[in-house]
């Protein structure tokens, strides 16, 4: 299974009034995750969306919270594929501290393929075959 | 079951480039939702933590969305308990459109209930007997 | 001088470290206020950008700070015109804590009229005449 | 004059309705640039807090936006002490592109020094001699 990592320092303005991450920063960092995921094996969302009015939207996300992040703390994002349909894929993401590769966080985001050329109504559709293609030599079937 | 909403309009701030809410927005009126919650059944997180020094920490939480949120778009966030156990609950979060009481997301929580008297490291513990009665009264058993 | 006033309660993922409110959060609030002044004296910002291709772009903006904001205060954020150009508004914003309305933040936004309607160069352009009046009456002259 | 420079990719959740930088995420990476540009000079927030009670809280900011931040870009943020008083400093931010050096954002910080003891009420006190050697090093004076 590919996989694609980025590291990032925890700030201050990452933390609430306990002096730990406050939870929906994580949501925004494996929103960047997914994002960063898709460019690293040619996918790029901003040119998909713009040369052929596809996006991958969220439908369902989760999330499991095992450790506190705290102030600088130096963490890394790993995402890749865990499954996938005509329609969707789903993406793994595990947040761990850089220091020790201790497990944080673990999410899930269900993405679904969103026929977009309409702003005002998406539309699911069908993974054009050679999207589907790049997903599935990423999942390493 | 008891149950608390709160109004708000969704801001030019909320979206993304596609002119929908970003995700994590909706994990933030969530969390929120969460303490107003809190506070209506007389547990006011910030008295509860400088009182005596107990927080509702979150464990677990998921998402599904089945509308995107729109420029200006008025909606309601209404949470209530699912469930109650020794150490933990469960709050429902439902977000609807103020205008036709469409459901637009569903989001669940999973809080323990943590000792935090020392900031480096937090502990689950049992609810204590007055609060865990006053969540059982909110649950409505 | 036309004002709109919004109110909100000061949420734990506002908060930092210290448990006060995380500056970039004013910012938040005050672009908010800034879109709802313009609604309020009609002129909706996604109605312009849509029907129009126009749009009030920051090119500079300021904040002092003189009362930290504290978990659930209730604040109000009060928007109206300072002055006017022929391409150029600043608005003022002052967030007063709505208990005894002493004033904790006070913001300054310039605003530049900008053709939109190619999304990869926006240009400055002079204020359409109809829109002018509008502001002209919202400032008072 | 000793600069602290962090570089970074804007993400998708950073953008607005236009596809271009929502202008409050500027100040969090400003913010985030405050913090470095301290722990760079030695002068690490949280141990300041933790071991002297002391803060460097914004009294004033201001921001000037000369061009628009773009999916997936490249900034660099350099930071670096403008002034230095008994009670304040200046820092001065710079955000440019990485591709081509070209200036997007300027900002201005104004910080006091507080004295953070009282968690309900912090005062403005005098920078300590040592800290302050180490703030006029780092202003090259």
């Amino acid at each position: 299974m590919k996989q694609h990592t980025v590291e990032r320092k925890i700030m201050w303005g990452d933390l609430d009034a306990l002096g730990i991450v406050f939870y929906p920063r994580y949501s925004e960092w494996i929103d960047a995750g997914a994002h960063l995921f898709f460019e690293a094996i040619d996918l790029n969302q901003d040119q998909l969306w713009k040369a052929r009015h596809i996006l991958f939207g969220l439908v369902e996300n989760g999330c499991r919270y095992f450790k506190p992040g705290r102030y600088q703390q130096l963490i890394r994002i790993v995402t890749g594929i865990e499954a996938l349909t005509t329609k969707t894929i789903i993406l793994k993401h595990r947040i761990v501290s850089a220091a020790d590769d201790q497990l944080m966080v673990e999410g899930t985001e269900k993405r679904i393929c969103l026929d977009v050329s309409d702003p005002e109504s998406f539309r699911a559709q069908d993974i054009p075959a050679d999207i589907f293609e790049r997903l599935k030599y990423a999942l390493g079937e």
